[in-house]
């Protein structure tokens, strides 16, 4: 199977509405909406730094879009469509099969066509580019945060963490716990019904990607501001809850890969009903900074980072 | 240096007019234009693959994006801006501060500012997709040639196969003829004005990146028809033009690289001058296939087939 064939087989469809042109020219051609911005996002995903190489591919393939639609959820975007840049060792039918299969499943489920990529031989790498829209001005940004504006989060917290921690060896599960923070680790969830309804409402936002602490804390960069974060309020799911507490603040705080967003708003703002848990975490103050305390409000020493591609 | 002081220290800067907000939040956000359509186009570049591990950082940053403002050049769009996500085995900043400034110069002068992306540790690869605009229905495509009209190509075709001939050891050259093809390989130029000048003009466009005969190839499917092409016609630089014909053929009708455009137009068709020279190199008939024929109309047996990244 050649490389045509392969694109051919596996990623080309008919061109969707509001798609001119998708996969087989040079470039996609889409319309834009008229008054609505563009708003673009692109992520890599690396085998054995964002995924295991025994992942089953049809979840690697949800998970690949799923972090990129993600970053258009924090901005409170619509999807439009996206592409995908794909090396591949070889290509192998039974993994492309798989792995099409979750990515064009998540895609239709938002209405987010695959309109164009490239595909190579080489170690096994995942780049995918995500377009969305917004009306103009509308678009949530990490530097709007306000003093006294409330901090919060979507869904839970730590799971993929304590999945990696599993598959690390560092923590033993039953397999009931084991198959619940892996299907969070493997298959998230982008909140794009969330950021979409948070427009003109939330005052900031962003996607937990790295964990809580650093992307919170490009949150306070960018607004110039500080914030007071409690961490038992952070939501867990069950298993990670029964978990000893240096190992849920590990998950927590610096967990990453939850994909859940993280929000702030002014107090007695009338948050979305979107089908998602939506909890109040901490308060943005003027101090700079991201003070960590317990429920009875006395710092927590943590000693945890978020994650860095370079210093980790 | 963590993997966001270096976005920041090479990467970031100022967003330019027609981007709300560039690099450094989840979404890049940009100002489609009225009217215009939105041409989206992504490449990935592999060391061992598409580069040496030997190449000068700065030429590595200009190809990464020239081939991309290429694929922009063959549908004649107007570029607007890129992202770039990188998989780096570290992080070294005398090879990034070569690398963004290559890359960074070609963006300049083309007013294509990168708005986004990603860095992540692993095996080197570069994934830049691109951006562009052009009024609706304008946009070139594979899919317009017609029986009559006459195949042209811009600049000349096959110094960058050449090049890499001499890297693999199986051609010598004189230190300046392998200087000037290794220039064509290393810094190839995106056809950009001469793209937007084609526009209303070629029924057709492509550029030549996996070889003429393949990426003709794909124009004869996409418009249903064949093609007689003329090997002796093929434009060639003078270091190519001494080179023994197997070598020549090679090189103009499989190189690949080129990055030149290959367009079709009516006979008497009025082309434009933007400094690049256009030569006829063929006609697009009825039956279906591509005859490769040398000067005086007779077939020429070539035994060579287009660049595929599975099948070669």
């Amino acid at each position: 199977m050649g490389e045509f064939d392969l694109i051919r087989r596996f990623f080309q469809r008919p061109a969707p509405a509001g798609v001119d042109v998708g996969v087989g020219d040079d470039c996609a051609v889409l319309a834009p909406t008229p008054g609505q911005r563009w708003l673009v996002s692109s992520d890599m995903l690396v085998e054995g730094r964002h995924f295991l190489s025994t992942v089953d591919p049809a979840r690697l393939g949800h998970k690949a879009l799923a972090v990129n639609l993600s970053d258009l959820a924090a901005c409170g975007a619509t999807p439009r469509g996206f592409t995908l840049a794909l090396a591949l060792p070889r290509a192998d039918e039974a993994w492309l099969a798989g792995f099409a299969g979750g990515l064009l499943a998540l895609a239709d489920a938002h209405g987010c066509p695959l309109v164009g990529g490239d595909t190579t031989q080489g170690p096994l790498n995942l780049c995918i580019t995500v377009f969305g829209e917004a009306p103009a001005g509308q678009a949530l940004l990490r530097s709007g945060a306000r003093v006294g504006d409330e901090i919060w989060v979507s869904g839970t917290l730590g799971d993929a963490r304590l999945a990696l921690e599993v598959f690390r060896g560092s923590v033993a599960l039953d397999g009931a716990g084991f198959a619940a923070v892996r299907e969070a680790m493997e298959r998230p969830t982008p909140r794009l019904a969330l950021g979409q309804a948070l427009r003109g409402l939330a005052t900031s936002a962003i996607d937990v990607s790295d964990g809580l602490l650093g992307d919170l804390g490009h949150v306070l960069a960018a607004s110039g501001v500080g914030a007071r974060l409690d961490v038992d309020a952070l939501p867990r799911s069950a298993v990670l809850a029964s978990q000893p507490v240096a190992l849920r603040h590990l998950c927590g705080l610096a967990g990453g890969d939850d994909y859940e967003l993280v929000f702030t708003a002014p107090p007695g703002a009338r948050l979305p009903d979107v089908g998602v848990a939506l909890t109040r975490i901490g308060v943005i103050e003027a101090e700079p900074g991201l003070r960590v305390v317990d429920g009875r409000g006395e710092a927590v020493a943590h000693g945890l980072q978020s994650f860095d591609h370079f210093s980790s």
